[in-house]
């Protein structure tokens, strides 16, 4: 395996046409030595053999994708949801994932009170990251970009993930850093910086206009849109983090692809357009 | 007139089929006492002419949309699009508009190089504010939504906006309070009341989802999608804000509808989803 792909990852959402057993073998023969893996994937696969299945192939789990959608109009429903991201904890350890990232969650039906759902992420987290700490999980706290604060996360800044974060230890909530929400804040650099020590991860897609009809599909290759990833790169590395690199990308012509083609676009984009040192 | 609507502004846009003349009409039979402008409308009326048609109607000009996209890959590009701002404030002075409405402008064609655009940003407003200033129009940058700051502008938020706009006078340099493009950020009430003194102008669309295949025709009327303009309403003027308030909607469905329902939709809205007291 190179030296220089040896914190890539490839984030299973990927190659989402692929079962996990599949995606596992696309990894070793690609040479990607991590994989951030899916719920659902590995609800189909089984716990306790997907961590075997990885183990055996010689890969690391970087994540499991995901857990939160912390904010509901009613109680029932918000401890349903705790409920649901109590499971997640319990899958996340059983598969061997360190870290499970949390979309937060919109807007509730029907609701314009963004300060309320935000006190609901919060809250919820609260009680979650005992539990996760206790199984060994981390919670990586992801904000997602601003066109997405309606419906799937009122969290849109690193800043206000951190907000979060900080009112916990360090090893229970983190923040996940996804380069395709958080390109474009004014504010990123400054952030990642106060984040030293916070960031649970780093994930990589590029943003690409137009956007598709569903809004969360436009993500494209490193290098097809607009991102410097390198210097997002180096803005982690110099906060300290040296951990995983996942590349996530959403997108139907990415799935439609051969899995091995999308593999190879994945490990030399990585080592041509983000590692720090060409 | 209506007491109530003594502040309600139709950005003409909302309307967008209607020539100047038909909109200035359309507004005095509504009971909307001001009328924000494009450049393309006034135009095509002539801006003196326009400027006589507005005041016989009795009606008050609040800005003029647009200039800015000041970014581009060279200085003689650079230079074409100051030109072309020079002669948007003649314009604005010419028909009568306090404010010119400033959309900064997007990444360079082929660049990644976000900071790169935003210096561009300040040196060009630096250029123009004083040739706007000694035309009496004043300068509103107005943040775009993040999902624009690849295309449209590298202003984002309000905190950018301000960082700009702090480097001049106030009375030259101010911020367009967009609700569609700055609703989600969590930094926003802090920012409205950094703002004091600095806001320019204040307008108003909704934020639905599903996006349109053109992002930029999203907009709804005011209480079809998931913005607290109330709350919104409450903050500028907290702020000490005490001008005029647009309604500006970019959508294929309202410009299809007929005008006037359109514009009894525009005050009805407004009247019982912005005012703060009910």
């Amino acid at each position: 395996m190179s030296e220089r792909l040896a914190r890539l990852s490839l984030n299973q959402v990927t190659t989402r046409r692929l079962s996990l057993p599949e995606a596992v073998r696309a990894c070793a023969e690609a040479g990607i030595p991590g994989i951030g893996l899916w719920r659902d994937r590995v609800e189909e696969a089984g716990g306790g053999a997907a961590r075997r299945l990885i183990r055996d192939a010689g890969l690391t789990v970087t994540s499991l994708c995901r857990g939160g959608f912390f904010t509901a109009a009613t109680a029932q429903r918000r401890a349903a949801a705790l409920s649901d991201n109590r499971a997640a904890v319990d899958q996340a350890a059983e598969v061997g994932a360190p870290v499970l990232v949390l979309v937060c969650g919109g807007l509730p039906d029907g609701s314009r009170d963004l300060c309320g759902a935000r006190g609901m992420v919060t809250d919820a987290i609260a009680e979650l990251a005992p539990y996760a700490a206790s199984h060994g999980v981390r919670l990586a706290i992801e904000p997602l970009h601003p066109m997405f604060c309606a419906d799937r996360s009122v969290v849109s800044t690193i800043a206000q993930a951190l907000d979060i974060a900080e009112l916990f230890p360090p090893g229970q909530v983190a923040v996940m850093v996804d380069a395709y929400h958080v390109w474009w804040d004014p504010g990123l650099e400054a952030q990642i910086t106060r984040a030293a020590g916070r960031i649970a991860g780093f994930q990589l897609s590029d943003w690409v206009l137009p956007l598709p009809a569903d809004m969360l599909l436009g993500r494209g290759h490193i290098a097809d849109g607009c991102i410097d990833f390198r210097r997002l790169d180096r803005g982690v590395r110099d906060a300290g983090y040296d951990g995983w690199t996942e590349v996530e990308i959403m997108n139907a012509d990415v799935w439609a692809a051969p899995a091995d083609q999308t593999l190879s676009l994945v490990t030399s984009r990585y080592r041509h357009h983000v590692l720090s040192q060409a």
